[in-house]
């Protein structure tokens, strides 16, 4: 059944592989599906039409036949429930796997994007350079703890999953902000992550879009 | 095999039911399933035996044989997964039962605990007046959303699932907030959830556990 998800016309990482529809792309590149992309304005993304697929207007969604979800938690666990390779076979491993995926949206991304976002929302106060430090700090208390019970392993509970995925890029949402760099072992697994090929096909597709829109943003300036 | 928890031993709400051993409580109820309670302490959670069981150092934990879980999320749709009554058996429907467990615990809760955690993190800071409203107002983005989604529907997607569950406990930890009290419909949303028999004995269970606490540090004044 052809799959087809949403991804923003103009991404605001342009092109970083930062936005969430690189989720749900690496997790199809490393299940072998093929997928359609429709891409959406910020505009468009408040519209009713998406907001029917989507009800906090956000991207990606998901299509495929009849069936439509949001939330890439939701989408990447959809995909690894009904493909091999990105969830153990084994009862117990698959439950320690899927609680991993919780984890890295739950527990590790909040902080994250919350110091992402305080630029956003107050970084023009006389204040703000009080409050970024105890932002930071609050995401270095999960950087510990996840460090530590990473240690030296490759992956978070044996082989890759998808809460690898998930986790890889949670922690590269902190890229330019100088914190993942305090934690080697954390630097190591995500360029484990970005070493995989299905990484690598997912970030060219999502990168073709930001250059394509580059592109045609030039020709319209000649 | 015997199901064992954890849970705060003196619980920051005092019995209010917003700690997350709550989530796993009415979960275990509304299938029917009995467990133990292990009380950990503020202390405990952060020593090695209790770190090895939830990496963050928090509760609940959930250990059933030879399998241990942490993350709410993962906890309840473990349960889900193995008993009748928390999730559809269509599995559209299911997949999009899971899309809203996702949603409750990645899109609605963060700026709801992030709300919550700035009064202890910078609430004796000048410009935390400031600061307060544009986090109110983040939480409220979401809360329409929401509303406009369920609508004048009973629960987010067809009959009461573990969706609900998470959803009307993430939308508690606003009680005392003043914003809840702006939705009517998402109030009436978690009034329902309230009034089922299975969350009334989850409540009182905890609840249990904070007045025995009372009462040993009563005896212990006299």
């Amino acid at each position: 059944m052809a799959i087809t998800i949403t991804a923003f016309e103009n991404s605001p990482d342009g092109g970083r592989g930062l936005a969430r529809d690189m989720r749900v792309r690496w997790a199809l590149e490393e299940v072998g599906l093929p997928y359609e992309v429709r891409l959406v304005s910020l505009k468009q993304m408040k519209e009713p039409s998406h907001l029917a697929l989507h009800p906090f207007g956000q991207i990606p969604t998901y299509e495929e036949g009849d069936l439509a979800l949001f939330e890439t938690g939701a989408i990447v666990f959809h995909i690894a429930q009904h493909h091999k390779g990105l969830l153990p076979e084994d009862e117990n491993a698959r439950a320690r796997a899927i609680t991993w995926m919780f984890s890295a949206l739950n527990t590790v991304e909040p902080p994250i994007v919350e110091r992402e976002q305080s630029r956003y929302l107050v970084g023009d106060r006389p204040w703000y350079g009080e409050l970024l430090p105890i932002l930071e700090d609050r995401v270095r208390v999960r950087l510990d703890q996840l460090a530590n019970r990473l240690g030296a392993s490759e992956w978070l509970d044996g082989t890759f999953s998808a809460a690898d995925l998930i986790m890889v890029l949670v922690l590269r949402r902190l890229e330019g902000a100088g914190i993942l760099e305090e934690y080697p072992s954390l630097s190591a697994y995500v360029a484990r992550g970005e070493a995989r090929p299905a990484y690598k096909r997912a970030f060219a597709s999502q990168l073709a879009v930001a250059n394509h829109d580059r592109g045609t943003k030039d020709a319209k300036r000649q």
